[in-house]
Parts: structure tokens; C-alpha cells; sequence
């Protein structure tokens, strides 16, 4: 275990997050609440909406931060065709028209994080460009019945079951796909004095 | 789970690829028993040396195939600069040295895959290019002293801390370089027959 010379916060249910804050061997805990309540204007350009959306979350923490302490948060969309966003799903049909409009294309994963503390607040980006293979309705039924991706934007998890058949090539960060850019977070604990 | 119509045999003692077969959701037998010693002449080109070993894995099998078997050998290259492959490290200091030469660059992970079955048998390889950020002598140690990659070719594990905070890029398939390129197993796996 890495020490730390902060309180590290994760403003995030996402489990795979959760995985990735972890895999630095840095100690954290979680909270997610928030008086945020996802909302960006129409017309906000798609690049612009996870930056919006960490902010937010950010922002809308439930408590001032002690002195000794770290605030990470992140959001991320999946931009498809001309600039469309896919978040979460509403519903197995929406889940099944995402995965049909992302089927044998390549899309644009951004995430967005803002880490803060009393004294700091810096907020950075990452992009991947992924490409799926042409999926098969029945392959599409499949992966739906037995992971029910509902919790994520596109309706997929790069590593499940999906991202294992159907994931030809990347271009950029894996992890930022998975949850969040881990390689810039843990620069930006670095920089925040957070580890050595 | 799916239903597999063959027998599927992994020859590899990765957990890795082992991970990577199971998220296939088929169910298969690990059998890593083979006559061939990994060995390729002065001089093999860089690209050909996981198909010689991935191929001598697979015929060198201690046994015939039934002919419902099919039997899976895989092998995984690291190459940098001109053409140097480097494979598993022989010690921490040859270890630290491959790091040395990862670090701050792009090199290449070449995996070959070797499927047979009495009936058939093909290859395939799969390039990805990782770009690591520069490494500390102190990040280096770390990663040695707490994860001993030695097992690994190039002495790292993409899914461990070290590709955690160090890989700012990937061009090509992620899973590549955990273990083999498994969009392109689960392919052959269906022109073999295995799957639907």
C-alpha cells in the first residue's frame, strides 16, 4: 500500500472506479452524496457534458472538505455519430438501440474528473476512440440477459463479456473506458501532494 | 454460460488468458503438457517469434487430439526499439532493465494464437501498441518489490498498478496485452464449430 498524505474521497458508485482508485494501492473512502441532480442544457456541445456533469457533483458535495482532504468525481458519456450522447439507459429498449448504433462502428468514450481540495481544483479530460465488430442481435440479447449493463453510459462495460467478443481496437486510454483516465488521476494526486 | 459443442483445451499456464478464455463464458480444460522446448533460431524476425513458439506449443501437445477437441496455444512478444524482443525477465535486474527501456516510449505487444482441432488448424496474431509514461527508479521498484512480474513478457502486467499509472495510451486491443487478442479467439472459436 502506497501512503497517503491526504484523506482521499471517491464521490462515485461506479464499482469499476472503485477497482481502478484501488489498483493504486492508495487507501480512500467513498461518498457520494451530493445535492447535485444531473441536468446539462440542451444544445451543451457533447464534449463539454461530463465536464458539466463532474463539476456538478463536485460542487453539490454534501459538506465543506477538511483541510486534509481530497475530493475526486468523474462522469463519463459515450459520443456516438454526430455528436450524440449516450448516458445510462432507461430501459432494456433503449440498452438495445445503443448497442445497435455503437455495432460495427467506432465511437468516442470522454471522461471527465475533477479532483479538489480547499487550496486546489483542476478538472482534465481523456478520450478514447473504440471500435465494436458487428454484433449479432442474438449476441446483443445475450450480453443484456445475463450482465444487465443498466448502470452504464452506452449500455456496456469494456470488460465484461462484450468488450471481450466484440472490442477490435482502441485508441487512447483502456481504463478511461472502463471507469476513469487512472494514469492522470494518479498524477493529479501527485500534484495535489496527495503521494510521493 | 455457453454452450460449447467441442471440447476446448487451453495450452497456457497464464491466468491471464485463462481469465480472458473464461469471459467468454465456455467452459474448457487447461492442459499445458508439451514436448516442445521454447527455442527460435538466431536471427527469426521479431513478428515471427510468438507464432514459432505458440505453433511449437501446439504440436509439441503430449497427446492426440479427439475429434471433438480443440486445442488453444498462444504466445506473447514485447518489442522495442529495433526489433529487440523482450520476453520474461531471468532476474530483478534484467527486470529492471526491460522497464528501463519501456519507459518514456512506445513499444509493441505481438501475440500469436495457434487453434487446432483434428480437422484444422490456423493461426492468427494480433499489434498493439503501449505508451507508457516516463518511470520513476522509485515507481520501478515499487512495482518489482510488490507485484514480481517475472512471469511476464516485457516484466510487466498491464493490469496490475504498473499499467495503472504509467499507460497513457493504447493503439489496438487491450486484452492483446493482458493476455491474447480474445475478440479473435471467440471468432475462431465459432469457425471451428465451438460456438453458435
Amino acid at each position: 500500500m502506497v501512503r497517503s498524505h491526504k484523506k482521499i474521497i471517491l464521490g462515485s458508485n461506479s464499482p469499476r472506479r472503485r477497482e481502478l482508485l484501488g489498483g493504486l494501492d492508495v487507501e480512500f473512502t467513498v461518498d457520494t452524496l451530493t445535492s447535485f441532480e444531473e441536468f446539462f442544457p440542451e444544445g451543451t456541445e457533447a464534449h463539454e457534458v461530463p465536464v458539466l456533469m463532474a463539476m456538478g457533483k463536485s460542487d453539490g458535495f454534501h459538506r465543506k472538505l477538511e483541510d486534509d482532504e481530497i475530493l475526486i468525481t468523474a462522469d463519463t458519456v459515450v459520443i456516438c455519430g454526430e455528436g450524440l450522447v449516450l448516458g445510462k439507459p432507461h430501459s432494456r429498449e433503449q440498452a438495445v438501440e445503443m448497442l445497435g448504433k455503437l455495432s460495427g462502428c467506432t465511437h468516442e468514450v470522454v471522461t471527465a474528473v475533477v479532483v479538489r481540495s480547499n487550496e486546489r481544483k483542476c478538472y482534465f479530460t481523456d478520450s478514447t476512440l473504440v471500435t465494436f465488430e458487428k454484433l449479432e442481435d442474438s449476441e446483443i440479447d445475450y450480453y443484456l440477459d445475463n450482465y444487465r449493463p443498466f448502470d452504464k453510459a452506452g449500455s456496456y462495460g469494456v470488460q465484461e463479456w462484450i468488450g471481450y467478443v466484440s472490442i477490435s481496437s482502441l485508441k487512447g486510454s483502456f481504463y478511461n473506458v472502463m471507469g476513469f483516465p487512472v494514469h492522470k488521476v494518479y498524477k493529479a494526486l501527485k500534484e495535489f501532494g496527495a503521494l510521493d
